[in-house]
Formats: C-alpha cells, sequence, structure tokens
C-alpha cells in the first residue's frame, strides 16, 4: 500500500520528520519497500498546504527555514484547518504533531478521533492525548480497523514502547523505571558540578533545553505523562493524572546534591510504575540513587528506562529523549511497524 | 497453528526453555494465542524420547533432576538420535540448543540444515552455526520457507539482534560495540576489587562462570563469535573468524588495572564492529574506558550493548547476558516472534 501522509503540526517535531522522509525516502523504499508521499502540512501558524500527489519536501523545507511559512509553495490548496486537511484530503495516515496538553488533551485528542474515526491511521509524538485517553483512543483505532502508535511519546525515539511490548513479549513486566525527561537530568548533572539551580535553569533555557515557564519539565508533569504512557499501555492499567505521586527538582538544593556526592550517591528525577500487592502504584520523585545504579550514571540530557521483569531482571536502554532528529524518528519507527504488519496481513 | 515443538541437546539451555514453557504456558496461550506441546526431546547424555501428543514437562524436568535421564518417561518411543528426533517425528519447530563449537559449528549446522531441509522451524542458542554459516543457513530457510531464529545467540534474551533489527528499523548503524562475555567481564570487575587473575579465575570456577578450560572466554573466542554475528547479521557483512582482530584478557595485569582506575579509567572486554571507509573492521580487545563511558559502568556479569546510529546517536542496551532462564527465554521471544510473522500471514 501506498502511504499518503499528512503532517498536523509542523514544529520542530514535524520538521524533523520530513527531513528524514526526504534525506532517506529512497533507501527506505529500497529496504524495506515503504512506498509514500506527503501530501499535507497544516499548522497554525506556518500555515496549511495540500497537493493530492505529493507535496516536494525539500522546498517545504526551505521555504520554513526562509520564510517561516509555508502557503507560498507553489502548487495545491492552501488554507484547510487541521480538522479539514484530516477529513477533505486523500492522506491514509496522519501524523500528529501538534503541542501536548497534560491538562485537557487537545486539540490532539480532536485530531486523533477525527482522523480514527474516518479510518486513517494516527501516528503521534503528542504525550497528552495518549496520558489522558489511551484507551478510548485505542478502542477507537480497532473499531475502525486502523493503527494508533506513539513510540515517540516517551523518550522520543529510542525504543521505548515497542521494546517493552514486542521486543521483550513473553516476560511479565513487575516495574518500569526511568528517567523520563532530560531538561531535569541536565540540571541535576549540572548542578553537581557546583552550579546553583537558578544558574542551571537560565543556562538551560539559552541551550534551548527548557522552557521560558519551565514547570512541565522541573515540576514533573512530563515525566508523569510518561509514567501514565508506560502504565497503561504496557502494564494494562488504568491510571489517571491524580494517581500519580508527583514530586519534582525544585526543591533538591545545591547543599542536598553534595551531601549526597559526599555519600557516592546522586539524585536523579525517576518515573516509577509497579505492581505492589495487586496494586499498581506510579510515581514521579527525586530519588537519591547509589553511584553504581545503572541509572545513576545516565547524565545530561539522556534518558533511560529499565524494565524490571520476571525472566530477564533488569534490561535498561539508554538513549536520547529528545531532539528534532531523535523524536521525528519515531515517527518513522511507528510508519515502519504499521508497514510491516499491514504487508503480513 | 499448533507449534510441536522438539529439543535437541537439553542441557541448562533446553532445560531453561522447558521450565518457562512448563510454569507458563497458558499464560502465553491467554496472552499470546500461542498453542503448543513438546513432542519430543534427545540428548546424547540424558537419552531421547518422543511422544506424538506432547510429553508432561513436568514429568520430564523432575526426571531429569532426580536421574540425570528422560528415558525413563512412562511412554513415547525411546532412543531416536538428533537427526532421527529433526526427521522422523512430527515436530514443526526444532530448538537446537546443542554446546557451541566455534572451529567446525557442528552438531550444530548439521542438525539446523537437516531441520530446514525438511521444512521445520529452527531456533537455536548455539553461536557456532550463526557465527560461521549465517548466510548459507538463511538461505537455506528462505528456501524451505521457514523461519531460522537466533536470538539467544548474543547476550543471551536480552534483545539485541530483534534490537539491531526490528526496534531499531530505519537507522543506518554505524557501529555496534559492547561487553559481550560475561565471564571476562566478571574477571575484571574483581580485579579491579584487588584480586589476582587467577584468584578470580578460580572463583568464577567454583560458581560456574568459567569453564574448567576457560579459554573460549578468557582469549575471546566467545565475544568473537557474537561480534561476527551483529556484523553478518545486522551489518550485512560478510565476516569470516580470521577476520576478527582479537585479543583476550589474560594479558592484563592488576598492575594494569590499578594504573587505568587511578586514572578514573576502567578495562573492558570490548567487541566492536563498525563501518569505516566503507569497509567492516571488527575487533575484540580489551579497553581503557573513561569511567564515564556507559560501557565502564556495566559490571560483573552483566552483558551490554551500544549501536551507533544516525538518526539516535547512541542506544544502549543493558541485561543478563547469559543464565539458565535468561538464555532460555531467548528461544520463546524467537518462538512469538515466528507466532506473530505466521498469524499475520
Amino acid at each position: 500500500m501506498k502511504y499518503k501522509i499528512a503532517i498536523i503540526g509542523f514544529g520542530t517535531v514535524g520538521q524533523g520528520f520530513a527531513e528524514i522522509l526526504d534525506e532517506k525516502g529512497n533507501w527506505f523504499k529500497e529496504k524495506y519497500g515503504l512506498d509514500f508521499n506527503v501530501v499535507a502540512i497544516s499548522d497554525p501558524i506556518k500555515g496549511s498546504v495540500y497537493a493530492e500527489q505529493g507535496l516536494d519536501l525539500t522546498k517545504i523545507l526551505s521555504l520554513t527555514k526562509e520564510t517561516g511559512k509555508i502557503d507560498s509553495y507553489s502548487e495545491g490548496i492552501k488554507g484547510l484547518d487541521s480538522i479539514h486537511t484530516i477529513t477533505d484530503t486523500n492522506a491514509n495516515v496522519i501524523i500528529e504533531s501538534s503541542p501536548t496538553n497534560i491538562e485537557t488533551g487537545d486539540p490532539g485528542i480532536t485530531h486523533i478521533k477525527t482522523a480514527l474515526n474516518n479510518k486513517k491511521h494516527v501516528i503521534t509524538t503528542n504525550k497528552g492525548p495518549v496520558a489522558l485517553a489511551y484507551r478510548e483512543l485505542a478502542k477507537l483505532a480497532d473499531e475502525n480497523g486502523v493503527f494508533f502508535k506513539f513510540e515517540g511519546t516517551v523518550i522520543s525515539g529510542t525504543p521505548a514502547l515497542n521494546l517493552g511490548l514486542e521486543t521483550l513479549a513473553g516476560t511479565k513486566i513487575q516495574e518500569i523505571k526511568g528517567i523520563l525527561n532530560g531538561t531535569t537530568n541536565y540540571i541535576l548533572t549540572e548542578m553537581e558540578r557546583g552550579k546553583t539551580y537558578d544558574e542551571v535553569l537560565k543556562e538551560a533555557q539559552r541551550l534551548g533545553y527548557a522552557e521560558a515557564k519551565p514547570d512541565a519539565d522541573v515540576e514533573g508533569w512530563d515525566a508523569l505523562a510518561k509514567v501514565l504512557i508506560l502504565g497503561n499501555v504496557i502494564m494494562e492499567s488504568n491510571l489517571k493524572v491524580k494517581d500519580v505521586d508527583r514530586t519534582g527538582i525544585t526543591g533538591i538544593t545545591l547543599q542536598d546534591i553534595q551531601q549526597a556526592k559526599s555519600e557516592n550517591k546522586r539524585y536523579k528525577l525517576i518515573g516509577k510504575v509497579r505492581k505492589e500487592n495487586g496494586e499498581i502504584k506510579a510515581s514521579v520523585s527525586p530519588e537519591k540513587l547509589d553511584i553504581e545504579d545503572s541509572l545513576a550514571q545516565v547524565n545530561g540530557v539522556l534518558n533511560a528506562l529499565t524494565f524490571v521483569t520476571d525472566e530477564l531482571q533488569e534490561v535498561t536502554i539508554v538513549g536520547p529523549g529528545a531532539g528534532r532528529r531523535e523524536t521525528g524518528f519515531s515517527l518513522l519507527t511507528d510508519l515502519l511497524n504499521i508497514h510491516r504488519l499491514i504487508e503480513k496481513s
């Protein structure tokens, strides 16, 4: 089947994905038999363009870079909003990469429901819809005979969900714990070098690792969304935001960190979901880990995830947790997975 | 389809696999729809038994434990050798878990060829056949329309081959490097605590981590076999034993290790395969890593593998590299993978 892709939300992730398709499209076709084109892109700021026969991604990307807009593209239909880009185009795969909202899940949830109801596959990097409405959306995908994939919602393109669901299939997973947020890990790593929280936060904002309003990261909301996804998807729980015991890193002082260092320990913000007496417990909080703990060794913006299993004890994966190409790549991982499943059927 | 399994070689790995099937069979059926029984087991020392309708694994395992033999099992046909167990039974999946021979690959290669020629799926943990004859065997499987799987040949059940081939599909892998042998890693870790090589080797032999004749581990042959498998399977090279630059750990003294420690470094036996100017280079040798290197932090019998990729930079997986259940589990991973592929087709 030929994948006709519409990208909803053309920020860094959507652009990273488009770059990968543009640069490596021929290789994907040769190696995996993946036949695709991008037929539509819609973004509330950059504009919208739809061309039934496919867009020239090199042109689109250079327009975006040069003008910040895509609607001066020479062909096609302009001005379709996100919903009409989903419903009124020939796209059969919708990439939902609009910004995460962990309170309402929108506009992501609406985009995804619209696409699934229109029998279009959905791939997203948007944490809100998966954290808040996974079961409902998975059921809707099932009822409509299409796929709903979201590898990039947890530690970007580094395998996390696919690792737990497919690669580790056959184990019983008792606990998943990890460093799920690069911003806070960067801050804690730099503080260990002697800088204060405020100094490091400013530096992180300058480097683009932290937002101007950093609460989503430093208060643990981003990690919380990932814990919900890991718990509800891999451990089949039904956790809500209020079920996760959440503490951020703002209470950790330079003194705490230096005290820990003198004890051969290191603070990490750990997201965790585990089975305990038949119940699922979930938390996000700073933990003082022994320096030899494999998660203690994951520094800077790296992320890591440990699966505690019955057959393999602990299996840990370490990799990038953010980034334009890294998160864009997660969308490709899901597309290749859908392709593999469709080709086999 | 119902999987009728024959196990060739009933050592710790074969037994570990049988234990997992025995304990978790109902769960595999419920969760994955995996319908199977073990119809035959053949081992040159423990004997051989074949029952068309399936063997009672609880009984077989307790017989093995109590008597070291399986041929006092109350039913079935006794005395079939490995080849006849492959050719003359109703088995459609052959588990090849006979001992590794890295020089000739036999009896594994003969078992596997016989099974594939008889259109039976093969799953193996035997490194010899894959290291020496991967291309020929993969082609034979293809020609006969059956699967040939061997996840357990590299770092036991910890995802390695599936991670590289499937979970990381879409990346271009430039290098794979890792700690591929638990025995040598245990020895190096203990030497850092101040013990001599000879002391630690004796201890490792007592604990069952090292063989009486430890050359396969300490001279790097075991790691070499895994490097060949990673290179030939994941990086599509065509390396032979002689192409791998191999140095073991026997030349490393306590002084070397303590000198490294004083420099904040740590010796690890690193197996590596990488693309360099269009060529594939492969090696096994002790490397003095910076203490902050993620592979430097993998201690004791743990193994680890780093994939250096274009889209995700470095992705590292850490997990057990050996063990009765852990390696037995790799066979189940492959069986579930075959099941997934067959169900979809």
